[in-house]
């Protein structure tokens, strides 16, 4: 192939194939083995599709936060998964992932490692209203993953509803009617015996 | 939850979950296992951010792309795999998956289940400009994958390059470009012994 470009895009679709051997903490719903960020970001986007009307700003790009979950875990590859509610793990996760990102990213040609970095940087910052919505399905796709586990990893990990109701916080301002069904689902789950409160 | 259409929809964000356990032929690039068709979506509606430039038509609306792969293999979930090369199991292919369409889509509010049906029925029938590029990268990703595992599917199950041909063929109208590229992957997987002429 004589075709510098189209190597370079076809060498970064083979690298981040990677991506289906990241594990998670979270299992699947039927609770037999653990998810991988693949199918992880996969869930996520077809989840904007479904409930972006439920994003705090009724005008945000649904494609562009379509494409923010696509890629948000992609650094992984390099600097695994950490653990949301592992204190010391994510200590140096910023630092890790901006690594990390350096790397992927430079196997584009650099017209798309620049789009993938700067999609990729717009999701780490929360700012945008795309942001914020794909950084609140990010948080509501565990949880119902754990609620439809009987609690699965919270349990294993002794995780409290006070950590989760922080996680989740971010939700309030992303996609208000989903965090308070999500107050509602920690509820249920203490009422369940699946959270500790 | 007093909201018959948030609970339409997460109902359905949990059944989407078992596409995670529907298992392909294909292997991961590294050979450790079998792919599942949402790692398999994932990859293809990552793919579509990447290659839209090589699409035949260069207007497309790779929102749509992008949405229709990531939907476009959802019936399997209670159809099953069918692998391309299995004739018989062709056969009555369609047959089931209009019919797993129907209960799947079903879950979701009304609005929503007809968005996903149009969306997967475009892709099904190839005619629109975004189906033919989704179509293009669904034949294009496990060929990659084949051709980075020394052809493991096509050794495994005894295709033939005539078979892979005719099978990628239509990527000639979707998207040209990689199809001048398909037929180089698939002489030099000839010349390396991956796959038989």
């Amino acid at each position: 192939m004589n075709n510098e470009r189209l190597k370079r895009q076809i060498d970064f679709i083979a690298e981040i194939d990677k991506l289906k051997q990241v594990y998670r903490k979270t299992v699947l719903m039927d609770g037999s083995r653990n998810e991988n960020d693949a199918e992880h970001s996969w869930h996520l986007a077809v989840m904007a599709m479904i409930l972006s009307e439920y994003a705090s700003d009724k005008n945000i790009d649904v494609s562009r936060v379509i494409k923010m979950v696509l890629i948000h875990d992609l650094v992984e590859i390099y600097a695994g998964d950490t653990f949301c509610y592992d204190e010391k793990g994510n200590e140096d996760k910023a630092c890790r992932e901006q690594q990390a990102a350096d790397r992927l990213f430079s196997i584009l040609p650099r017209d798309q490692a620049e789009e993938f970095r700067s999609l990729w940087e717009e999701f780490e910052e929360r700012v945008t209203p795309e942001a914020r919505f794909a950084s609140s399905l990010d948080r509501f796709q565990p949880l119902l993953h754990n609620y439809n586990t009987h609690g699965h990893t919270w349990v294993k990990y002794g995780v409290k509803s006070n950590q989760v109701l922080k996680r989740n916080q971010p939700m309030a301002e992303g996609a208000p009617q989903l965090w308070e069904y999500v107050k509602e689902i920690i509820e249920d789950s203490i009422n369940k015996g699946y959270l500790e409160r």
